[in-house]
């Protein structure tokens, strides 16, 4: 038991600070699904005295039945010289009806001073009266110490007599906050040691990541004694974010054998970092900690030669641990062991030594010295080696299309994409409008293309992603588009490179296509059951 | 002097194994340049017992005259059962006259089994062969010790015996590599204690992120006594990348009093993260620690409001101390306070009451429910409170545009735009061709406006960013386009919002010329100084 740290989320509340985030109340409702799936403790899912938005939430979120997750609500102590009765924050806390609320108050006489502008008895009285208050309604309470860390470093006195009022008021966490983000991991642990022989309760830690120290100033919470962590699915939070719940979950339990959620969870971890990511619609870094696409992503010659004998000799923990996994990727200095690699995952016998593999290996590096990049797009890859090794047939080919984009004074534009294919040798005409140039394109072929292969209707189209290569000059610099494709089974991910978006995303939609009548064409290659076994296009 | 610590920067070495980074010399030429105007002390340039493109770096850097960095080769120990005399990889390093060398051997006895396949003893004499054969020809000598936490964590002695034989060897420096990055800060700090004990000559750290700890373990190794930190620039690098000199340099000089560079250098380091990060084609993360574009930004209305009154109470330490900003940010969380100091920087009096200021907060609100952002548009925002405001005349208007992308076998793409815009009131026609739709309106646009605001000559776009916003049916998906320009003296960035990506463009297109005739057609607001003052644009 003593071994059990509590998993407090506040991606919800602190991650939508962070810079161009902004969710829905249907957003919410949808990640604190999965955040209860993941077997975090407390979900912090806004500030009700805030906004509406949050109102709703705390009405919705009932509905969903959580079976693991408390929910909280998050306010301030009362305001100055009212009583906690008549205060609109406090009292929204007690109308939304959650089982716990957390309430956070000043610890820095600075803050006092300058932020809130009162003084420090007062102060006191704020907490003490706010806790006191929520407390006697039967909620439970999570007192956040607002700068703490700099409040003791600047009056340690009075940052400890804060948190013994919120004590003696009948809080049932203190929780120590590194708000500004500007804290040491000595320091942490030095300051965590104090107040854990000061309070009775028991302690928690919020960490923010302005000296790239989130993760570590939270272990070094835990490490002296702390046994709640507060923080946010990938980071999310304001400035440089909150620390990052999917970096210290694997580290507390993998590496420091402390218990926080199930090793089922755990495996969870990746889908959930990409599923809130995808949800709060921000970009999830290839290289995050753990969960990342290429966390265990191999590019290095002499790594991926190592790693073809003995994955441990490259890799700190197995993947499969957070739910992720190893790939090795195709690039200039990776050598021929990556290209040897993928070859084996596709079931080809791949030789260094013919002139097919040395052809099509100079074909790769002629393709990615002119922009193209294939460690985004597998399936892209998965068709050159095909095509190199005399193992795909050639279904159809674009002959000719022309976009029409046209925009009269205020009415909305029209966009007509006409396209002309040769599909087993006849000539196929079409045209279509669309919502923008690229889904006008996509209409018109997939209207070609679904007479002959009507298994094309399962597809669909789950991201379009636009990157510009060049930097001089830029709208007309070299763009590469990389699309994923989804059939409800697999997603996979192809690419194109080209001065004319157009053009590009004409390339990799094609792609897409072609690859996705691969397992429908053919039996010979169990090709579906390769991806699934290797994972080969689910990153 | 006790307090100094060398910074080892391997940005172009081992960040260029991180996934999508690809560094031509040119580009290798820049970074170097770069690198040493911050006052890094060594550059590791590449490997070039590994490829001829780092050969080249290593002739053409020498024509750099850099003032402050020496530049090593990196390289492994000798192959087993062979004289370092006849070994390729130490004579290219020899070859390509650099005045230190960085050789990288086997800590783990593990990996000597497993990925090298020789015996202990036989990895011995290729350490010690590999330094003596290199100091004797006069090199300095940095000693890598691969896997050294993993090797000593497996067989502490015979990790001693690793570094001890190239101590004996005559290396100056002992370098401890977390190559895995699964170490944790308490365990580097126990380690590096125990490795100071038993060598005499200096030690240094190598750290990688794979645990979100890798800034957090390069200062415990500082603390336990290491005097050299290798790392990279914005942590690129494989996996999850190297640890990160852009936070670990200001963590140890602001916040840990040790001394590497000179306080004018520290002032460039936001411009040097961002320049590398613009060389090797990589997003900088906005939230990155010190030197993200949002690492000072505040949204919270109570932190703005707190921030007005004053900025150390959010900000950890002053941001002008890493050349970074301060920036507020407008969105529905921040209340009206962000827009409040918006328009102050203007110099215009925004007063929360009036109606104009109301209409223009359910505006702004109203499109970013259709999904622009001004967080990274300020152009556009300031665009439309000058507007709302009638501080903006129209100088022109798009009255109509048509797009037509043609491709015809095999045939180049064809792309011509024909546009009417109201200028001053006359009707002006015209068309371009161009790279690309975008890039054939920007012409079009151009060849109307230039007659009429000749000043535009100066201007150019330097960004253009593409995002989609929904999830299903992504290429009929909304996106927003971002348009970065700029005149050589400010740069400024813009939004647009549409299902058609071309119309989209257009938008921030027209907000950009719009935005650059601001200061050349009036002189009574002197925005250009104010701009300059408050660094409204140039983040």
């Amino acid at each position: 038991m003593a071994n059990f740290v509590k998993i407090f989320d506040t991606t919800l509340r602190d991650g939508t600070q962070g810079e161009g985030i902004s969710l829905s109340v249907e957003d919410k409702m949808k990640i604190a699904r999965k955040l209860d799936s993941l077997g975090v403790h407390y979900i912090e899912g806004g500030w009700p005295g805030s906004n509406n938005k949050d109102i709703e939430f705390f009405t919705r979120v009932k509905e969903l039945g959580l079976k693991h997750a408390k929910v909280t609500a998050f306010g301030s102590t009362r305001r100055k010289d009212t009583l906690p009765e008549n205060d609109i924050n406090l009292n929204r806390i007690l109308e939304v009806g959650v089982p716990v609320a957390t309430i956070f108050g000043k610890s820095w006489d600075f803050h006092v001073h300058q932020a809130i502008q009162t003084t420090l008895e007062e102060n006191l009285s704020m907490i003490y009266d706010s806790v006191h208050y929520l407390k006697s309604k039967g909620l439970e309470i999570i007192y956040d110490a607002e700068h703490f860390f700099d409040g003791y470093k600047n009056n340690a006195d009075y940052a400890l007599q804060t948190i013994k009022k919120a004590e003696e008021a009948g809080a049932d966490w203190i929780v120590l906050c590194d708000t500004n983000g500007g804290s040491l991991p000595h320091e942490i642990s030095e300051i965590v040691t104090i107040v854990k022989r000061f309070v009775s309760i028991p302690v928690g830690i919020h960490a923010h990541n302005d000296c790239e120290l989130g993760v570590a100033n939270s272990l070094a919470a835990v490490m002296a004694g702390a046994t709640q962590v507060q923080g946010t699915i990938n980071g999310f939070g304001e400035r440089c974010g909150n620390a990052n719940l999917c970096s210290i979950i694997p580290n507390l339990q993998l590496k420091l054998n402390y218990s926080c959620i199930s090793e089922e969870q755990l495996q969870g971890l990746s889908n959930v970092a990409r599923y809130v990511s995808e949800i709060a619609n921000m970009h999830l870094p290839v290289n995050q900690a753990f969960v990342g696409a290429a966390a265990f992503a191999h590019k290095g010659g002499i790594h991926v030669s190592a790693i073809l004998r003995n994955a441990s000799t490259y890799e700190h923990i197995k993947p499969e641990l957070v739910g992720n996994k190893q790939r090795v990727l195709v690039s200039e200095l990776a050598g021929q062991s990556n290209l040897v690699f993928k070859a084996q995952e596709l079931g080809l016998n791949f030789d260094n030594n013919n002139e097919q593999s040395r052809k099509l290996i100079e074909q790769i590096k002629e393709m990615e010295h002119q922009g193209y990049q294939f460690e985004g797009a597998d399936a892209s890859l998965e068709l050159l080696i095909r095509d190199a090794y005399g193992k795909q047939e050639e279904l159809f080919t674009l002959e000719s299309f022309k976009i029409i984009v046209a925009k009269n004074d205020d009415q909305p534009v029209v966009t007509e994409a006409i396209v002309k294919l040769s599909i087993n040798g006849e000539s196929v005409y079409n045209a279509a409008e669309g919502n923008g140039p690229v889904n006008a394109l996509d209409n018109a072929l997939r209207k070609c293309l679904l007479q002959y292969y009507p298994v094309l209707q399962d597809m669909h189209l789950s991201d379009y992603k636009v990157r510009v290569l060049d930097e001089k000059d830029k709208t007309a610099a070299k763009v590469r588009v990389l699309i994923e494709s989804t059939d409800f089974h697999n997603t996979w991910s192809t690419v194109g490179v080209s001065a004319d978006i157009i053009v590009a995303s004409a390339d990799a939609l094609i792609d897409s296509l072609r690859y996705a009548l691969i397992g429908k064409t053919r039996s010979t290659v169990q090709i579906e059951e390769q991806k699934e076994r290797i994972g080969l296009v689910n990153h």
